[in-house]
């Protein structure tokens, strides 16, 4: 079966596609992953991963749970390896060890274990815990959230009994609801957990604190006494199948005093406390988890994206104008050609810019917070510990939703675990409840807004660069946006912002008004919740608006200024005219006589972008070993690529194929079907 | 470890939520179950059912694809043998297949290959494969998809090519493009598949149908000589696991002429072609796939919602009023009290019986539809086919965007396997592509609406009963609905329609006057998708009106028909001011001074569906072994089965538990770290 026109017209589609670049691709590479520098550097981690077959992910999809978590607990142990083959440093490690993109059952050890002994320990025990994980003679978890108590930290079960007589903290856990559950590296992996437990001293309970309790011997991995541990079991979707995610019961046990991590509070020999006199530096911590999250969101989303787009450009179906006609001659019409496929992919694209333009942003304001901090000034974290949670927020909600959206662009193929897609949404969706549900969160984003607006009130000058939009209130202003030419107001930065300050601005009042007029705050959960998608929209604007200024001023990003300000603009005018409309018009924001204009302009955008679509996926500089697909490789020959990706199928290969046959063959062969097959020549 | 009041509460809690129900619930269940004689009858199929080990699907979420494969072969192969022993009759049959719900290998063999064959071959056809099938002495597929063409049937590369000389036709692929994929059953179990190909006799192509092409020995299963055949592998989210997807590429491969379903079209010895004429029966079964789709949506969105509505009832989190201080001994606030929970999980409720309805009175209307048919009277298709078509679309969309949706309302343990959540959405996620894409389908859904909106213009009259709102479009009104009295004006049912009519009407106007306007129909996929989405909930909404006026007219349905007025009213609010507010606002069908008063009904809405939300859920009439999920059986006490299914995990015990404990153990003992342990004291 040899080539034909149709695969090679791929390869023509996709090189012509890539051909259309109205700006040079290889400076938005560096530009999104942080300058040329950093990116050699990464690319030289990357080639390093990309030799070792056993981090080729390709075939985890045939794998049964079991042996994902076999095949990744020989990643982690290759990784260690290579750390010493290649003696590399602590960045170094970490950037390998996100570069494979794989939740080992060592995750956490050390992005939480190490980090929270570092952080909440004293020097002695970070001496000692610290040193023996970083060698890995221990592997260990953080463990908080239980069977009964997520989001509530303060209502866990699991209890600290200070027992003077021994000078022992006794972990218990009453009964099953204080189970420690869903600690990831907990389920098979770690021989120590930090645990998250009410402090009780002399019958006083004193609030949730951290412990060191060995939970397995690091000789045999034997759960220590007392201690009923194991993995919680798949997880949705196929989600965080590599780790292992566990559970913990405590029945009396007993650790040192010393085992309790002091550093902010301590209990003496004589069961004396010390609260925590500074606690703000721990918040720091908090926030970087959920900057980390848009970060993550923007990535997934990019990566969703390039493979949609991809495949999309090469895959060609129907004829356009239709014909009805047998024998049709000409070429299909390439699918992303379609109006319905433009209009769900290139905002997904901008989307995914604006996320990771967001998350940059948002890091830089993470430096400030810390930099503060360790000065023990905290003006800035009410500020940013809003922000973060706005963009957690909205950047988990849309990546998961645009995600799915991107695969169910793909047709049928997308539905294949070789599309590469269906992973990172497994992989992202439980962000919108990990780290803060999100609407929990968006509570918090409400007060800070109040707040706000409270100070607006009482003429106050607004210190917040995030809502000054609030400052437009005290104009009372009602009416909808007066557009006199709208093509040339809806691409101006300063309106664009004005109006998605108005409608963020008149969705704070209301909820204000609510309150006042004797609502009850917990009525007001959606509210809440609208108003954070206003609020993180505008902040989102800003932030890119802020990122294309800066690059004009670039000698070296100037090319690049008038295609990011295209992705802006087409950010700005869907959401403005679809994903979010209904706020924009239920505040009077928009009047729908207007819509018809902007829409012109939306369409002309959704033209531009689209025309360097490929040149804008390439852009995010994934390698095809990255993106994990059959479908969106950067060759564009996807129908070959899938065609090779299920040839290792190992249902087609015997043993498992003699198996099934054999079952098959007792449905075939009942009763004197043998018999009767023959006869009816069949 | 005993029990604690937090697990008791939890029975409480249920049992309360219970026992406020202001309906007869048992007569609900008769009347969403086809009445009391087929709930019964249906009842004793369960019972069959779950006295069966082997249908119990708990175990299924620990087994690899191959061994999900396995299970799944040998469940089919006792649903036979049931038959054999109970004597069961074709219905009871297809009752016990689909009470079981899992897509087996013969799956598309009983719904796909024996119905194909009747319908579409001749008696002595029918009289040689129908038998054989049901006999299971072959096993069939259906194999249309190809890798290169899903959508475009017209556009199938695999050819039938006509050999005179042998009284044969000549089955080829051309190439890898061209080979089937996606067929169901064709992976690993089938013997025989209908093939779709393109016809060709003497040069000409005649368009694509259907041969019935033996791929595999009924023997030994070897693949029969000239065809690649094999299973596609893994599918997104783990849906479709416990089936077969295949593929094949046919290399010439030979068959006999009388292996051309020939009902409709004929090829006769000497190669004489008879087109058919008389193809619309055929037409009715792609109506028939449709209208199946609706109502499987409605039965998965009524399982999820049952399952997040009764983990939150169960599950308590935070004070409310919230109180800071340590020791807080009020109990914790029942989740499903808050009110985003409930502003999240009602209007799904709602949606679930909204469209159990409507899938009723589909396949009513397809009743008609094939009673016509059968009279050679196609009247009726165009309007069932957009209404089947219409409804697909929005009852795919929402049913899996409202599953994720309960999913992500349940916290944390929502991203367990054990939520029972995941796996209805990977299964129905697949639905917005199959059978026509979604996309492509809201084209001809306004197409058909384009046509009625042309007889307005021309003054005739409309017989569409679908689209009778397109008649005040003669009326001329363009501005917002005017209320005099909100509260009691949208709870009228005639208002109600009137204004989701007003707001279809509009958007059927402007797609028309956009086409007038010279815009190309391909730039309009949006608007049809817009539009498809009004004219769907126009319709649900129809039929959930007549449904209460029925009700209301039949004495032992009278008790409940306020309370389908109630959900009917939710879900007509809910649409209107939440999931669909942004074309009701952007065609000024409402206006935005109206949304405060209409959400004022909307809350006290929320809070009566709450009130009567168990009752609601219970009258589903689901059973435990049907729900398969730990976290929202009747009983309400979800964490104990959580622990309980978890304790069944392969990864907890030998063998498993041993091979990742050595392999854990490879990298705490690297170096000399066993004398660094003991040194240490770890």
């Amino acid at each position: 079966m040899s080539d034909n026109v149709y695969l090679a017209q791929m390869s023509t589609d996709m090189e012509e596609a890539r051909a259309k670049a109205s700006f040079p691709v290889q400076s938005m590479v560096y530009l999104l992953r942080g300058g040329k520098g950093a990116y050699e550097k990464s690319n030289k981690i990357r080639e390093l991963a990309e030799r070792e077959p056993l981090f080729d992910k390709s075939s985890l999809s045939f794998q049964s749970r079991q042996e994902q978590l076999c095949t990744s607990l020989l990643i982690s142990k290759r990784l260690i390896e290579m750390v010493e083959e290649n003696d590399m440093d602590d960045e170094q490690f970490i950037a390998l060890f996100r570069h494979i993109e794989l939740l080992t059952p060592l995750a956490l050890h050390y992005t939480a274990f190490m980090p929270v002994i570092k952080a909440q320990g004293t020097t002695e025990q970070a001496d000692k815990w610290h040193t023996a994980a970083k060698r890995h003679a221990i592997i260990g978890c953080y463990a908080q959230t239980e069977l009964s108590h997520g989001s509530n930290v303060m209502g866990l079960n699991t209890v600290a009994v200070f027992d003077q007589a021994t000078d022992e903290f006794v972990i218990h856990s009453p009964d099953i609801t204080a189970a420690k559950w869903w600690i990831g590296g907990l389920g098979v992996a770690c021989t120590h957990a930090v645990v998250q437990a009410q402090l009780i001293i002399a019958g006083k309970s004193l609030g949730p604190h951290l412990f060191i309790v060995p939970v397995r011997s690091p000789f045999d991995l034997k759960p220590c006494k007392g201690i009923t541990v194991g993995d919680i079991g798949p997880k949705a979707y196929g989600g965080f199948s590599t780790t292992d995610n566990g559970f913990a019961l405590f029945d009396h046990v007993r650790i040192p005093r010393d085992n309790m991590l002091m550093k902010f509070a301590q209990v003496a020999r004589d069961g004396s406390y010390t609260p925590p006199v500074h606690m703000k530096l721990s918040y720091g911590s908090m926030v970087k988890l959920r900057v980390d999250i848009v970060t993550d969101a923007a990535w997934k989303l990019a990566k969703a994206s390039t493979i949609a787009i991809r495949y999309c450009t090469v895959r060609r179906q129907f004829h356009n104008p239709p014909s009805f006609k047998l024998n049709d001659n000409r070429p299909e019409s390439q699918v992303i050609s379609y109006s319905s496929v433009q209009h769900r992919l290139m905002p997904l694209l901008a989307t995914a810019y604006a996320l990771a333009v967001s998350g940059e942003s948002m890091h830089q304001q993470f430096g400030q917070l810390m930099d503060q901090l360790e000065l023990n000034n905290a003006t800035l974290l009410p500020e940013v510990h809003a922000t973060s949670c706005s963009l957690k927020i909205w950047s988990t909600r849309r990546s998961s939703e645009g995600i799915e959206e991107c695969r169910k662009s793909m047709g049928g193929h997308g539905f294949s675990i070789f599309s590469g897609v269906s992973e990172l949404f497994a992989n992202i969706v439980p962000a919108n409840t990990y780290e803060g549900d999100n609407f929990v969160l968006a509570q918090q984003v409400a007060r800070f807004l109040l707040k706000q607006l409270n100070n607006v009130v009482k003429g106050k000058e607004i210190t917040s660069s995030t809502a000054d939009y609030l400052k437009t209130l005290g104009q009372g202003i009602t009416e909808p946006f007066a557009f006199e030419n709208h093509n040339e107001q809806i691409l101006n930065p300063q309106i664009q912002l004005e109006i998605f300050g108005m409608r963020a601005a008149r969705l704070v009042a209301d909820l204000g008004q609510q309150l006042q007029a004797g609502r009850e705050w917990s009525d007001l959960n959606m509210e809440c919740w609208t108003l954070n998608f206003a609020h993180a929209e505008y902040l989102i604007l800003k932030q890119m608006i802020t990122k294309v200024n800066a690059m004009a001023a670039v000698p070296e990003h100037a090319g690049l200024a008038d295609t990011m300000k295209l992705l802006t603009d087409l950010f700005c005018l869907s959401t403005l005219g679809y994903s979010s409309l209904a706020t924009f018009l239920s505040t009077s924001t928009i009047h729908p006589s207007d819509l018809g204009k902007l829409n012109e302009q939306y369409r002309q955008l959704i033209t531009r972008v689209s025309n360097d679509a490929i040149p804008l996926t390439d852009s995010f500089g994934f390698s095809d070993h990255e993106l994990n697909t059959a479908l969106g490789k950067k060759d564009g020959r996807a129908y070959e690529h899938l065609w090779d990706a299920v040839q290792k199928n190992p249902v087609n290969a015997d043993p498992e194929n003699a198996k099934l046959n054999k079952l098959v063959m007792e449905i075939l062969h009942r009763g004197n079907n043998l018999e009767y097959i023959k006869a009816a020549k069949l």
